[in-house]
């Protein structure tokens, strides 16, 4: 039987606020039995190196009094995975995290681990890893993974720090309702534009909005719509 | 000899101004030799189809005497592109435009063309696989290409509708110039940020900053510098 015990955040910081800050009750209680959470910083924010996006996250969680490994800091990554007590993926560009896990060989350890209940937080692109591929990421492609293909550990895609259109903007390049209108064109699987502030908690039998803000649902051949924190989409495909 | 001959724009349409209008006196000009504009629509902008998309520049060029052919109406589209007078690429999606390229085997076809001197226009999508790579495009990658390598008629890469960061803004996603930072984490070729309403003018001889706004130029471990419209930067590389 499926295990799963995931957030699914749309960013790791909101304006205003310290890096998971606003997370960080929510995530005493999540990660409440483990004592080190494992941290893929593959995805290098800005170009950050592991080392010191580890010393980051590692300040972050320290204010709940728990511990943060590198995934880098051990002699085996899948190793690593497979004993993790807790998993956490942080932001930065999508296909730099998606390549480096694929070289790495960590997709089916990541997949296993959470399936067999091990708790994941990811933030932005460690979110976007989350759905089925990583077709409807914000982030530039500036490597290229070997595939799009993604964890799917939930039947559809997520887009994090969703944008709402600007009114009056003068800026030609497209929306992000555009952008995943184009999606849609190639693809039947449903997109949850997760707004800065917003996750998913997904377990083996529930997917749910949280946070205080709606969400905007993006299905194919169907006008886009908002759903209220708080709204089940266990049967959303 | 290499006779090359393109117009790489930010975008096609600049705010409070219809499509390619902006553009057109420049563009009645550049393809004064020529009668017909092979047109190609691949980069279906909002998911719209090649013919739709075929119409509206039809329509454009309408204006300054020109025909438009979109090159999904020749049984053949390698001899399209041999055979061209000239040729546009639209904008939209960089991905899908990259990857119809390759299944259609035009990528070829298409640098013979224009190294023998047909003249090239390119706006957004259309102008971003005119450098050496479509890493720094700021599409959604909807659909995966075969490879991010692209036509290579400049010694960098361009990012069309540069945006510039936004001061105050309480959105937390990544700015243009932290993704092109990340670039650079990976990749030393320059990028130029090419803001909506600038152009380069590519010659064998010559690659120059056109239109009324300056551009923003990244260098691999360099700090970022604005460039005046007129600049030469043909040894940029």
């Amino acid at each position: 039987m499926e295990m799963k015990n995931l957030i699914i955040a749309s960013t790791s910081t909101v304006h205003g606020s310290g890096y998971l800050e606003y997370l960080l009750d929510e995530l005493a209680l999540f990660f409440k039995d483990a004592n080190t959470i494992v941290f893929i910083p593959y995805a290098r924010p800005s170009g950050i190196s592991h080392e010191d996006y580890t010393i980051k996250a590692r300040e972050a969680f320290k204010k709940i009094d728990k511990n943060v490994m590198g995934i880098h800091e051990f002699e085996n990554p899948i190793e690593a995975i497979q004993n993790a007590e807790a998993i956490f993926t942080g932001g930065g560009n999508t296909f730099v995290l998606l390549y480096q896990l694929y070289k790495n060989n960590l997709l089916e350890p990541l997949k296993k681990s959470v399936l067999k209940g091990t708790p994941y937080l990811g933030t932005s692109a460690g979110s976007n890893i989350c759905g089925l591929t990583i077709n409807t990421t914000n982030d530039m492609p500036i490597v290229y993974p070997p595939s799009f293909k993604a964890l799917s550990f939930m039947p559809f895609n997520i887009n994090p720090h969703y944008l709402d259109p600007i009114p009056n903007n003068k800026h030609m390049g497209e929306t992000r309702e555009t952008r995943i209108k184009e999606f849609h064109a190639y693809h039947t699987q449903p997109v949850i534009g997760l707004r800065e502030g917003s996750w998913l908690q997904v377990t083996e039998t529930s997917i749910k909005l949280k946070g205080p803000l709606t969400a905007r649902v993006f299905e194919y051949n169907k006008t886009p719509y908002e759903i209220e924190s708080g709204t089940e989409l266990k049967d959303l495909r």
